[in-house]
């Protein structure tokens, strides 16, 4: 399969490049690195990336900032840039390419475990996580030509938590939870939330 | 109980409005009737009507537009609207209103079950009412000085549907969906998604 990777250069990104490529053609994706470069907050460069990459069988989506603080430090520009970002920049990712999908093709976009299990700083997070889900499950009924749509919900990264030298729990290494994303390709299931806990 | 009523001019609100009027004081906020005036997608306009009305014990909100459309019908703009009116309408009323609910007080907002049961043409409202659910989960934990959120999620409204000649299901009154909000501000619960059909 021809598969695009959104935030490829990240940390799962990495991971889920590196899973994929054994029997995949992956096309990286990044920000400001990787083969093609894509801005999620502008609609522009999204349709600009599918022009550049062409038709493919599946997008992954690891990608999208969203702001962490306390509900009341949290200003409406941080909600601003992770609803424009994190948010709507993945459910661009989707509309603007379902005619950049084969038949039959899926979608893969990144939540987090945060959706459903906030903690302190999380609100902002949680309201993003939750509303991809959301989009998830109604893109699913709607998606053309038997096109899949799921989204992976990761907990805490330890390569992260190794790099911010904290110890949130639960966690798991990248290269487990890239099996998640795996999971979404593989399978035949639509329209749900892959917890990477528990594939 | 001081309790003030955002949307309370709708279909639901005024259900609300009468099942409260009982025995609190209820302040009817509507983005163009009501005791007050409030525009949920202007932060100014929220706090005009905060310093308008005063300290309460509760607010209430049965308020917020979406637009119901096909994945690839709506537009961007029809997102934007979303975003901006019932989620971060409805979080800004949080955020902008805590000083002005007096300790123990409570906010209830509004998601519906197009949260979790999408149909076609929902991919805008799910992921509004989803992400209201997971900021309502995570800015529970923050709020101070005991104060409590949790949302409704009411199914389709029996008088809705009439005036759209339109007959989905699951429905219920308006009547019947107030006693949820009620159960939001009586009950201790915090944090959580009171689905209307189970009060």
């Amino acid at each position: 399969m021809d598969i695009l990777v959104v935030g490829g250069t990240g940390t799962i990104g990495t991971a889920v490049v590196s899973n994929l490529q054994h029997d995949h053609n992956v096309i990286i994706a990044g920000h400001s690195s990787g083969e093609v470069q894509v801005d999620l907050a502008d609609p522009s460069s999204i349709n600009r990336l599918y022009q550049s990459v062409g038709i493919v069988d599946a997008v992954v989506s690891c990608a999208g900032e969203a702001a962490f603080g306390g509900l009341e430090e949290l200003t409406d520009e941080d909600f601003d840039v992770s609803l424009s970002n994190k948010l709507m920049g993945q459910v661009k990712l989707v509309r603007q390419g379902i005619d950049a999908v084969r038949d039959g093709g899926v979608f893969t976009l990144t939540s987090g475990v945060l959706s459903q299990e906030p903690i302190e700083g999380s609100a902002a997070i949680s309201l993003v996580n939750a509303g991809l889900e959301g989009f998830v499950r109604a893109a699913a009924i709607e998606l053309p030509r038997d096109l899949r749509i799921n989204v992976v919900s990761p907990p805490w990264v330890e390569e992260t938590l190794d790099e911010m030298g904290a110890d949130f729990s639960p966690s798991l290494p990248a290269a487990t939870v890239a099996d998640a994303y795996r999971a979404s390709l593989d399978g035949n299931q639509t329209g749900t939330t892959i917890d990477a806990r528990n594939v």
